[in-house]
């Protein structure tokens, strides 16, 4: 009896899309005004889905009180009110787009929770913009 | 040519997580204030999604009043302003999480669809919590 | 140079419309399906607004740190996974409609917020219907 | 490292559901008030899903800004404030219902999209009715 | 005790902005895509808002299921599924601007709900374009 | 006939809470994490209520592409992908909170709209935070 749960998140962060190795005029053309020196930021929303097997003496799949403080501690906290370039390590050698954060956001969950769940994050960096990983298909 | 539609619904309920075999401090230990004992209550949102093949002829999958009519008659009026505690047969024997829930109302509604057509269910208990059944992996 | 904050809310509860020196029938009939014996609940979301002088020296009308936590404290807290009917006092007389609910909220956050602040509560108890207390006109 | 992003947009739009091919009685009796004679309209909202493989050197499956002129150009521009029925010719043999519609966008940005991309469409006709294509498992 | 009570409702609906009397190009120029002859069409979102005094016994201010009653059968269904400019005769003389229709709204709920409360209508054409009457102050 | 219209707008800044003229420790009492050196960042959203007498002969109170291309060539596009503390002239001697955002946009548009209108903002910073100038009461 595999089924879901999703635990809605989030956090305020500034970034900009730049690589340090490029030139300026190649990060505002591969990266337009996203690349911005001084920074911008978003609000971003992260949907996180917990897949696997239905306990059938609880009716719980994972405790939500427990995932709810995993996300909190491991990213809301982590990510809320930072310089995503500036204060994050990840994102020293990486380009803080919206896949990259992502896939970030899953690795650090990964770690934390328990092998027999699948985990699945949906980002939203604005209301019109989302990116899910890994790719459902 | 497979295609879904969704339609949404909602219902207003009261519940607890509760089982009788448990002492009370294993309720409350397992479910936290979700168990306590004069219960508390939910705006319940849904999302049901039916697949299968599009009639070419008609450009529908399915008629979305006769789904409309489904939903209505076999969900939203059975479980309105109700104690599913209480008042459903179907939590007699089970704790209402949001995930039994889910699972309870894909059974209901998997009896008077179709078999050509797939069903998924997607319960939202609170704006931040989320069920989905069955998986999709 | 009067300006306006909002902060959002939400607490979930159970509660029935009900006045026990009514018959059963008159309850039914005023209040319909709300008055099931049973209790059903509700997701309630709140907007808090504070109107006031804006502070020149910092740019803020009232620390927004301090009002989410009176809210949590004196609202949230106090609300949340209840029965509104059977565990709140101001309910013993008073039938918990969303308008009886509204007013008891502005009453409570009225005692603790600043005379000079004006108050304004928004409350949803469904994603249809809203109460708004004080009127404004 | 496969991927998805999604891209809002939407449209606004008049239609009717009728066969020229049937009585008006059938017509009447299959689509309901939906095939009223002088047409009615909805505000469509559109969910764009691209799948594919992330470029690890910027960290982008494909450029957003790209995306969002490919669908505003062939989609909301084609789209807007037209009568699906009389204005557009994929619509002169096929009813406008919300599948077939989620259809016709697929195939219109299947044509100038990658094709190491999948695409996916979500389509809302109203806030209560969505249609998915092409389903997913 | 003066409180304020919001009901939402929704319809679905073609039209097109157009003054007979004037030439094609100058409606072109007033009113822009609007104009386009064949119409277009909207889900119109619509917030009822009633203001008056409290009943201190029921705790209610108008009673919510004959307000919703009331808009069904006085707007939701005189309006869904309609072409504003064809079929509804007080756009015979009138432009079917989201300003007209929620002034149009406004006296035909103004006919039907007791004197003693106010009556205010927000409109929703686009979800980002939006109406109030009467301007509050 | 005074009537008002609401057009939605968004915008993506980097920000942080900081008085130059205060020392780091006042600055963190009073901004709290707002204060992080760094800055974080938000998507702001904007209703801007236009208040006005309805024109009788186009239904018509402002023009709302003229409405909508003053607020993107004047806010949208001076403000979005900005840093507010680095990047904007008005925040050199002001501190960005969403207080001082909101009334810096309503003096912008202040200039631009006639003044036989009113104007009103509402501004988003977060989804549970907003601030709306001027104050109606």
């Amino acid at each position: 009896m595999r089924i879901s749960i999703i635990r809605k998140a989030h956090f305020n962060a500034a970034h900009r899309l730049f690589k340090p190795e490029w030139t300026d005029e190649k990060n505002r053309e591969v990266f337009g005004i996203c690349s911005n020196p001084n920074f911008h930021g978003h609000n971003y929303k992260l949907d996180v889905k917990i897949t696997g097997e239905l306990d059938p003496e609880t009716g719980i799949l994972m405790d939500l009180k427990t995932l709810k403080e995993l996300i909190e501690q491991h990213v809301e906290i982590y990510f809320d009110h930072k310089n995503l370039n500036l204060d994050l390590i990840e994102f020293k050698s990486k380009v803080p787009t919206a896949e990259n954060i992502c896939i970030v956001i899953y690795d650090i969950l990964r770690k934390v929770i328990s092998e027999q769940l699948d985990i699945h994050i949906k980002l939203s960096e604005t209301p019109r913009n989302f990116v899910e990983f890994p790719a459902q298909n």
